[in-house]
């Protein structure tokens, strides 16, 4: 019987192994480079040969590994079939049955988004709670849905697609990567805020301490809004709008006790989440209202915890 | 071992209760009173004097049921507690013990929208599929969200409250009887749907058929946009904006195989249908685009039959 696990996050520019307890306790992390060349088609032996090195370096035989969880950028089915990941250049493909033949070891596959989700849940932001949903703000907008303890992968693994509302409509409307327009991700993500609020400065001509900084970020954004400054508030303002709004409509499908708000973006701490918490209650349905909102505390080994958990459940 | 249930639909004027067979045949259906006086304190001894009565008149014993189902018009968590019917004038309690505790049977309780989506999964517009989300557009607008074939709850029973999107802003928009401003439930509920055409036409000159009718109704909207006045297009168009991007939101969140609508304005048909999927389809990120759309077709039987359904499962 095994008695530990490998959570596995593959991003576009790294893959994080994690060594998991079936407590979730992280007891080591290791990276590689992900090798996107020939449609990514190195990524699995790459992680096989990397596994094979962490379990000789920690004196483990795979009898004693449970097995490895995998978070993917992009929607995977329950059974673990891939249906393309743009940034990998993966095509349609089992990813489960793949590693699971190379490593010899059983292997559960999930969206990285849900899966951070699921981290948040068991060892982060929303610990103790069953009914979770997960709003990841970083360079785009992720989702992750969990419904009683699970995640919610929906009819083809695209469930918790939560940075595609489109939340804009009109000219003003920016175009998303996805291929439509005015999608929460071009408003709510570090990216989109700082579009949004250089669009902002060069239309009207309130002073503001951002235009003296090069380059604005996300941060500075926040950083002056908590300072007092006219524009930064609006801009933060208009993101909580869209937060708050979107969240009600999450809130009013699937009722869940608690969203956790992660990514960089959400290193902006407790100012995001009152202004995102007062446009939901704007918004939500009465029954809805007292639904919480905490940010969360994994940064990024959220993935690699909540792969884990796929294969100890 | 039982071999019928008792379906039953608690509604604001009636109570409908079906004898229901395992394979989801309704054989036979009652109506009573909903009395609603002293707070609906009779609801429950009237609904088990009835059940008495059918049993006789059907020559069946308690040892033939399997149990009660019991759709509910507000929220109900898992328990079967009841977190206040405006409608029936009911607080909160368990009805759902309740009512087993009176009629001595086994009761198992639903919000009435999620109970006519299983109905219509089981019996009817959808019948086959797991994940189903289903639109009721009636005098009000409600929703049922089922996931894995099973009602999704929500932590308060709050799940699939569609109709309370907030999908209108600003001081066009009409109060709605949650409270709240803007909900779809004011755009696309049959009295919604009329408010808002009478309100356009009085904005302008453009000549319509509708100018003829007294007191238009949702149905003549729907059959003189069939006929191609030019007024009732656009207003059947903006009910398909308004639902179409409902839709959009709540297949990103739990990516449903199909949508089911129902309600009496769903006897508009295929074009009711057809202009939701289009701008549908303008508003769904790309792998939900195919989502299915259908028509309930179990009309005002879909409660008892997915009540029923509860005490099956």
């Amino acid at each position: 019987m095994g008695k530990i696990c490998l959570g596995i996050d593959i991003g576009g520019t790294t893959i994080k192994i994690g060594l998991v307890t079936k407590d979730g306790d992280l007891q080591g992390k290791w990276e590689i480079h992900t090798d996107k060349s020939e449609n990514g088609k190195n990524i699995l032996s790459d992680i096989a040969n990397k596994v094979t090195l962490i379990l000789q370096e920690k004196n483990l035989s795979k009898d004693d590994v449970i097995g490895i969880g995998l978070g993917v950028p992009g929607p995977v089915d329950d059974a673990g079939n891939v249906l393309g990941c743009v940034n990998l250049g993966w095509g349609e493909f089992n990813v489960a049955d793949e590693l699971s033949k190379i490593t010899g070891l059983k292997v559960k596959a999930g969206n990285d988004a849900n899966v951070a989700a699921l981290g948040e849940m068991w060892q982060g932001g929303a610990t103790g709670r069953q009914d979770v949903v997960m709003l990841t703000l970083g360079t785009g907008v992720g989702g992750g849905v969990i419904v009683g303890g699970k995640v919610l992968g929906g009819i083809n693994g695209a469930a918790g697609e939560l940075g595609h509302f489109t939340m804009k409509i009109g000219p003003d409307a920016e175009k998303c990567g996805c291929g439509k327009k005015g999608c929460l991700e071009t408003l709510a993500s570090a990216t989109g805020i700082v579009r949004e609020t250089n669009k902002y400065l060069s239309r009207v001509d309130t002073p503001s301490s951002l235009r003296k900084i090069d380059n604005i970020s996300a941060k500075n954004i926040f950083d002056e809004a908590k300072e007092g400054d006219k524009i930064a508030i609006d801009m933060v303002e208009q993101l909580g709008e869209y937060l708050g709004l979107a969240c009600s409509y999450i809130a009013a499908t699937t009722n869940p006790e608690t969203f956790v708000i992660g990514g960089g973006v959400s290193k902006a701490g407790n100012i995001l989440l009152d202004v995102i918490r007062k446009h939901f209650r704007e918004n939500a349905f009465h029954a809805l209202k007292n639904t919480g909102f905490s940010l969360a505390t994994l940064g990024n080994d959220a993935g690699m915890i909540g792969a884990a958990k796929l294969i100890i459940e």
